[in-house]
């Protein structure tokens, strides 16, 4: 039984096609996790490398929620905001490490972001901030996959941000992570097109949850994503099998390739 | 064993505090609904007098969708709108028949709205508007409660409509109820402030499964709310206590009751 000490949480394929929990040791090697990993589990019998097991996306949330326009620089930042601005992303969204993106929509412009993402470890209502951090089991990266607005209408709505596959994050839930002022970091091609300090955020995780739990309630395995660095590039679009990077410092890198479903 | 024939499938609390199924028969008695009511249930013993039972929401959905401005007459139709406008409400967001809606935001206007809602029986993902029909359980009212824009930043995004007890719906699904041109009506305090037909809707409901189903899996229990009809009234708010009905001709009424958090 492990409690409370630095664990990388990842879910993988069982040859027979169920979804388990493992934990990452540092030799590279996934350990079988036995139990509840948001209460009591143990460390089991290693199961495979890394680099050959077929990850899924660290949990399955039953939502997503996002907050948008959280970095100084950020597109839409407006002086004296007095709350975040969240929009949702259904749990039918999410997505793996190394999964495409396969975006449902022929003809819409479509750009990837870099996060750092919260994952919730128990119903949350009403929190305390000297009481998040218990509420929070570790931290992802996440990539907040955004479509272009219809008509000018539905940016941050349901249909820009909620397709099957718009929600990537792992490739583990790091439940020591500790977020202060590392640097977060998001590649197309190779090509560094998003980049900021986690300090650089406009509400922090403390803020983000405490007040989010005022109005509503957070469960376990929620996924909060808090906000893309801005563009250090002008305006660029996913196109058909481009590859696309979010990395945090000290916390991961998650790859996703992009296509159009045919 | 039943499969096929009408029933108005409700939850409620058993007395040890569980959520149960059951079916409202034409004698007003609830009977025990044992096994899935997906696939396979039979009808079991009465259990009491609808009138005296503690009703859940009928379902538990992971998500709720929305469909915006699908009325003639509604706020915000425009000549030429090629798609439906979708927003999320979470699961979080759910509460039963006679539960008190509790804003969270002290001072924010708030106000009800009355729809008809689908909720859905199978997984569906691009499904033809011919297969439609097999993927819905059936029909609810629902009560899009809905918070006023902040700085006129996030209107249809989640704080506005996303809050604990803002999706309130019920009392019943009834299972072989056809939408066609039956009215949809909103009372506050008796004062009828929303009147519309459902043959006023600008997406039907298997227009609106068909396309959501293109870039978004719909899961079974997921409900879908397919819009209000329009005022009848100046814009009018609730208030401390107020009830708010929604009624659907030949469907259910819903009832609530509205207060602020303190």
């Amino acid at each position: 039984m492990r409690r409370g000490s630095t664990m990388r949480i990842v879910r993988y394929l069982e040859e027979n096609g169920s979804p388990r929990f493992g934990s990452v040791g540092e030799n590279g090697l996934v350990y079988a996790l036995q139990g509840d990993p948001l209460t009591v589990y143990q460390i089991g019998s290693p199961v495979g490398e890394l680099v050959q097991l077929h990850l899924l996306a660290p949990c399955q949330p039953t939502k997503v929620i996002g907050i948008a326009i959280n970095y100084q620089g950020a597109t839409g930042v407006v002086e004296g905001m007095q709350e975040p601005l969240v929009f949702l992303k259904p749990g039918t969204s999410v997505c793996g490490p190394g999964d495409s993106i396969i975006c449902p929509f022929p003809d819409i412009p479509v750009w990837g972001e870099a996060e750092l993402a919260i994952v919730v470890k128990k119903t949350l209502r009403n929190v305390l901030p000297e009481q998040v951090r218990d509420g929070i089991l570790g931290f992802t990266v996440a990539n907040d996959v955004s479509a272009q607005n219809i008509a000018g209408r539905d940016h941050h709505l349901a249909r820009s941000k909620g397709a099957d596959t718009f929600c990537p994050f792992g490739p583990w839930i790091d439940t020591d992570y500790n977020p202060s002022d590392q640097l977060v970091e998001a590649f197309q091609n190779s090509d560094l097109i998003r980049r900021g300090r986690i300090s650089e955020r406009i509400w922090d995780d403390t803020q983000i949850v405490s007040w989010l739990s005022t109005w509503v309630t957070l469960e376990p395995w929620d996924v909060i994503l808090t906000g893309t660095p801005p563009r250090v590039v002008p305006r660029c679009y996913l196109n058909e099998g481009d590859q696309f990077v979010a990395r945090i410092e000290g916390l991961g890198t998650l790859t996703n390739t992009f296509h159009r479903r045919v």
